[in-house]
């Protein structure tokens, strides 16, 4: 499923610029800008990598990834003007990213023999906890706790994945499907503004 | 050792709770506080299994912890008002935790061939990180830093239960010992008001 | 090589202390001060053993460790005012630290066959995660992230490693070498008040 991984790819470079504005944000200077953007890029997968077993974590065997974070470093350096104004496209792309990162997250899970209800719960986190990561590195609380649909469309895909499964659709179709419904769940939820409710 | 797999669940749920209520201070919404509750109950315990390296961690192979977890965020969301008075039963309850935390944590360790004092730290490290990661997510100073004796019964019992071991006590009684001692001390600080000495 | 050890003890030695001066600042008791002392001490090279798969992580099988951090708590409770006064000294002692953590860190990852390139990242971590983590669990942002030079001579001194390597220069040389650079480069940048660029 060799275009999984260039999505793979194109999340990880999306999620690294969304690392650096927030550590621009945080008027870091380039070295916490650069672990902003790593962290940010690849600190799911490797959460995931570390509770099911899976050593060295994945960025560790294929330097693709090293190579797309220092890209996208580079790049929104350069072009730190320009990203602001592309905001649309970069929501856009993340939103691709974490329906793209969830997916990566329950196959490798269910390779590893996890049960399938557990190989959801890692599909999220590799989707969602580089956010988490980043937010803890920079002090604040993490933005997805409290404001945003973000998980909660990845939980969704997921489990549409395991019924698919279930019902031996081909692999391929599966992928499509959750990953337009986690697209679309979250786009929909960003326009009409939705959020879980509170504890309080 | 049956009975303590029950008490391990029991602590588990207590522990979740508490992360519910934190997180409901918070105002984060009902998947930050899943995350927050998942954290407290097994954050302890995955830590440990990682330092160890046993992998996958604990609760991936067992869905009871799961289970129990979301028992509790179902549990606490529904029973709200009434667990606001029932701080005392928590209370009696996080203290079994940490007692029955710690002498699974020991356990485990000597069971990998690991040097006993490092055993008694994994003890104590699965008694109260699950506790530091919670407040690190909800982005406060861990309040067992600063403020309580939460750790220091938790040494206590996992040297007491060194000594023991080392006079071929029963295996059950070691535990019996060490969890009574752990409880009794916590118990006692807490009524005393007990507190360590600070650096300054 | 048995002086890099040694040196690795110092450099342990003198993290600790480092990390009960910055909970002493933060009104920490004696356990969380042993934390973060601990924390500070060992943290990046558990976060390296851990991202490569070294398990149990290095300092669970080798006592030393454990003690010199011990020794550390106690030492620095007992001098406190004269180690306030010592801030030279353990400046220079925290460089040569940073130095050989570098060095330590490079031949560990290059023994798990891992690329060279990652290997001067973990050669960094393992030099600069120590104080990410004390920092994280203080409750602050980072200080390496705004203010100092400090990850940046590791990185160079870890391509001169490899560069040095390549050449075939023999491994007590490039050792010496590696650590002079990386303790003159960061003397040298906190004498002329160096720092990176920043994001803004």
């Amino acid at each position: 499923m060799n275009f999984l991984y260039y999505f793979d790819l194109l999340g990880t470079f999306v999620f690294a610029i969304s690392g650096v504005l927030t550590a621009s944000n945080k008027k870091f200077d380039v070295f916490g800008a650069s672990v902003i953007a790593f962290v940010t890029a690849i600190g799911g997968g490797t959460l995931r990598d570390i509770l099911i077993g899976d050593f060295p974590v994945g960025w560790i065997n294929d330097l693709n990834y090293l190579y797309v974070v220092l890209s996208a470093i580079i790049i929104s350096t350069i072009f730190k003007k320009y990203i602001a104004q592309l905001r649309k496209t970069l929501f856009l792309f993340d939103t691709i990213g974490i329906g793209v990162f969830t997916i990566i997250g329950i196959q490798k899970a269910l390779l590893f023999d996890i049960s399938p209800i557990i190989a959801v719960m890692m599909g999220t986190i590799s989707a969602v906890f580089g956010g988490v990561l980043r937010d803890i590195l920079c002090n604040e609380t993490p933005l997805i706790f409290r404001k945003e649909i973000y998980a909660t469309p990845c939980i969704l895909g997921g489990f549409t994945y395991l019924v698919l499964s279930h019902l031996d659709v081909h692999l391929n179709i599966i992928s499509l499907v959750t990953a337009s419904l986690i697209i679309s769940v979250r786009l929909f939820a960003v326009k009409k503004n939705w959020s879980l409710p509170r504890f309080n």
